[in-house]
């Protein structure tokens, strides 16, 4: 990719405290020999986004000078560096955001989510997407067919999480799952578990909304946990069974209880939703005596070819869930109201490029 | 097996109501047609016989009426139903002590320690092994080779434990384990460790005598829990890394805490021991950001031929472990020893018929 | 289930020599205490039928006293054994049809489909199905929802060898897989690959009429192969990579190594039809290489209960499937029918108590 | 790891053409930001080598410009790379001898044994261990305990052959196998059963002298397949059923044949020989009746950790294994004897700085 066209510099909307975000001309990232120059199409606003946004820090990882937040994003290839020969500039892509070392145990055994070394977008002090610009090592990109829109392609993130939950837990062809929160994270699990062949799909959660997504998504029942007991709705739609899996993505130590009782015997429970409070009471009597399994899910690993082409298959219609868009120059207007209609916006994209309007 | 020289009547040591055994006499059980009679040669106290003993109930299952007591059990075949063709009578076998349907998903699944019409010895109401004679359907006896004695092969029941364990847990050759309590579980749970190629095996407990049993058995380091931090020793002995499985075999809260956080990231985490409490403090960002599976470990499935396999070949010499011994006679006796002396009796013995000391 | 109203007699078509049927009256089997009588409403014609049928045995088998053919059906529970208490009369149901002796070591590990004692309907000496009524131990008996017919409950049977293939390849969603040979069960396979996930299905076969029935089934693409060589058609579409699985449903060697052949490294190889001759030259410099793994696939274990889900969810239209219909009383012609049209006749069915036409 | 004493030339044993060695005076290698750089203490003689020193080739890979053969190698570091920080010189290390990309589909998913970029020492163009000095990237050093010498760390590479192929098979604790052919590879595939805790090991080969050897390493029985039928003795062996898993390490079809007839129903076979003639007859009849699986086995991955933990545990005495020793001056000598004694000579090593023999 000789003689790119790489402009000198660009705008990106960067966290200068908190709460602040502020508009600022920047240099465009040079790719290094294995990297690729990504000209950023679509973004999506994540829960940890907001959380960064709101407190300056989630848990040990504190936001100490200015950052540039958005790591659900998706793009076109501008330029490559000299050893990155897989994509050619115009190339569709989807960007995996976290860059692993490929050399530790964890990599070379196919978990590289636990990677300690890896370098993930808008992790401080690590910069994310919110930038007309980014780049980002080749073997992380992800071609995309022409029929996905970028905005589409950015859910992979967050629907990848959602599939390496399905494959932690084992999902089977055939089986029940309860999904305990439909916040985006939940939603693109319905998706997953709709794509691994789930024919029973629960869902719960506090918000009315949230829960008719989740069945435009592929859930064939709602729980409103306001209004219904979670586990007494699941066991009695099981015939006293219970579920074959459940999924907790809320971080609710309560939804958390109820996951785990929906389960039947033998039955597997996936942890997803980071509690506020570390330490949650669980039944240890139920884990043994029905013989439970319980599994922690961190991010992901080896889900993005997958995840693209369960989209691109059309699995589901995830239209409804870009229910808010802004340009770069709005990423403060995108987090605040990410922030303040949790229960409305479903996912809240970021146009660094502006195309989406054009 | 025609004519078999079934007596009519045999003792058997009766619970008739808290902490009072009766030896009485009862009618030899007839086999049906799928079933083989059995001369008791070795029966070892469990902890549930003990607890049954001193509280007349555990959890749900409450003892309403006499009940014959004991389940880890060996003997000699002497007759057999017309439809069990496998055994004739002088067959030396192991016991497996819970009949399951063979019918349910789970049976069918290979799951079958989740049977939920499964009758095992020594459980409320169904009558156990401290007797003359018992007898059992026919695919739950294991032959065993002349070189293991009845008292090793009674060690098949708490060994299947630990190595249920170790498949649940898919305890990997040539990694490291940490084991919390060394009573006969945990201790069985070494050996299995062991059989399963674990290099590194940490074990912990309150009591010297134990931690010098293990270290007998199989493991290679010894952790006294009174005077040393568990986690922290075993994170200095993996370079802080932790181990990659470990086994909660105490029913403590506070090992299973140990056992949790001495785990690396990805590591595996074992629940046998069943706490008084249901309810137990566990840390969920551990569990995600570790990327932690726990495994609950109700009895076992599918491992008497190859505990008997393990023992046979001298994996271990398991003979400190049977510290007491004692008739059919003496059973009040020896459920006293096992209640009263639990630090020093590893493994008390009951001989119904008495050869042991012939 | 008292006093049930069982007819005496019923009309059985026996298969009294080599391409001989014959309606007989028979005496309606009394069930025993574990098993259901069951009015047979619709039973597929298998090409292990039709093979009995013109050859009068299949390897071993040999059919050597009368004997009903028939195994993939469906009906309505009529009467049951004094514990056979999970039905009652007029229930819809699919069968099973292979009773295994739930005590052997495979069925105690979940793989009763390898159990030396199983009874099989319609294997030399058992009979089958092509009878007014038919009797099934509790166990092998599934409820349908009143949306699937009876014929399409039948088709559980021919899914299940697909379902089967899946779990035993491994078969992951979102993956590619190919399928060589589009007879009744490589159709059924199309179906499972998609109920698992599979996003890119390529079939192979030599009539284009099955083709087309296969790309309505869900395959994504299709290979005419007197016309195209599947290996280079399969790794056109994949740039070159090959497939992550394919299955042989055909029984033919050439098939077979397409199959090998079409596979990426780590790929996944699933014997399904069986070859008329048992030694087939397989590439072993390929299989060790690429480090290929090979399943043989034989019948099926624990595959009803997600086939019915499958079906019930409407995963695929399998109406175009039931090209021919027969009474009871046509039962040689519908034998011969799908003897003679083996390239048209997809399923061929037959209604014992007629009601499809009523 | 300031200023280290690197020499500015070394001895290199360099293969001219077929069948001759020149000892070479060359630069000493200088490792790169994440090499190392090794003194090469001990190098064991794989077939491999000596079919490049007999043949010039082996299969695509032609040997076309001088090279260094030897890959199963172990030393001592003598300096590191600015980006290379986990070892100082003096440090003792195993070399696991293919670099990877770590960034792939193979490598991410942890089946890094199938890159299609590595590169692999003493696999023309690439220069081995046969030399004074070799560098290599740090991961792929591990350290070994002061007990284990460093002609036993060199071993590490073929027992990870046999490591891998347990890992493949999914070889169970307490399960039989039988291994076809006794030379290094197979060998070391006993240690790897032993390891992977198989209680019952049957060893086929025609060298009496290999069959003492396997005996000595951990076998239980040994056929001397020139006098025996191996599947015949192994069906006596195994009461008529067949064993668990069979692997074979000759490359004879043959073999191969007597590997598949003796599995049980259900069993599993590794292919670990590379066979002379690619397309080897299979019967596909007792692949699918007996739904035998079938693994090829490709080098190996993540399994150095393992092995150098197995060797260190004293799992076997492998010192017999080390027939021959010869100098570096002495290599021509060294594969001299290894390719004119296959019988008698288990392992030929070579010490490229002497050190063995002062």
């Amino acid at each position: 990719m000789k003689d790119p066209a790489i402009p000198a510099t660009m705008k990106a909307a960067v966290m200068t405290k908190v709460k602040e975000i502020v508009i600022e001309e920047r240099e465009v990232p040079r790719p290094q020999d294995d990297e690729v120059l990504v000209k950023v199409m679509a973004v999506g606003v994540c829960g940890s986004d907001v959380h960064y946004y709101e407190h300056g820090k989630i848990g040990s990882y504190v936001v100490e000078k200015p950052i540039i937040l958005g790591h659900e994003c998706a793009g076109q290839v501008v330029a490559a560096g000299a050893k990155a020969t897989k994509f050619k500039a115009g190339d569709r892509v989807a960007m995996e955001p976290g860059v692993t070392c490929g050399r530790c145990s964890f990599c070379k055994e196919g978990r590289y989510n636990l990677c300690p070394d890896v370098v993930f977008f808008a992790t401080p002090p690590v910069d994310g997407a919110f930038a007309q610009y980014i780049k980002l090592r080749e073997d992380f990109l992800f071609p995309i067919p022409d029929h996905l829109s970028y905005e589409e392609a950015s859910l992979v993130e967050p629907f990848s999480v959602g599939i390496h939950a399905a494959k932690r837990t084992g999902l089977q062809p055939g089986s029940s799952v309860a999904i305990m929160g439909m916040g985006p994270v939940g939603l693109m699990a319905v998706v997953a578990a709709k794509a691994f062949g789930a024919t029973r799909i629960y869902v719960s959660d506090l918000e009315p909304v949230r829960l008719e997504a989740a069945l435009k998504l592929g859930a064939t029942h709602a729980i409103h946990a306001r209004e219904q007991d979670p586990v007494a709705t699941i066991l009695e739609l099981t015939d006293g069974q219970g579920v074959d899996t459940a999924w907790e993505t809320a971080g609710s130590p309560r939804a958390l209880q109820s996951a785990l009782l929906s389960l039947r015997r033998g039955g597997k429970l996936g942890l997803v939703g980071l509690p506020a409070q570390a330490e949650t009471p669980l039944d240890v009597h139920v884990l043994i005596d029905r013989e439970i399994e319980v599994y922690g899910v961190f991010r992901y690993a080896n889900t993005y070819p997958s995840g693209i082409e369960f989209l691109a298959s059309g699995i589901a219609d995830v239209s409804p869930l870009f229910t808010d868009r802004y340009t770069l120059e709005q990423t403060q207007e995108a987090l605040e109201r990410a922030m303040t209609n949790k229960a409305g916006s479903l996912k809240v994209i970021v146009y660094p490029n502006g195309n989406h309007f054009s």
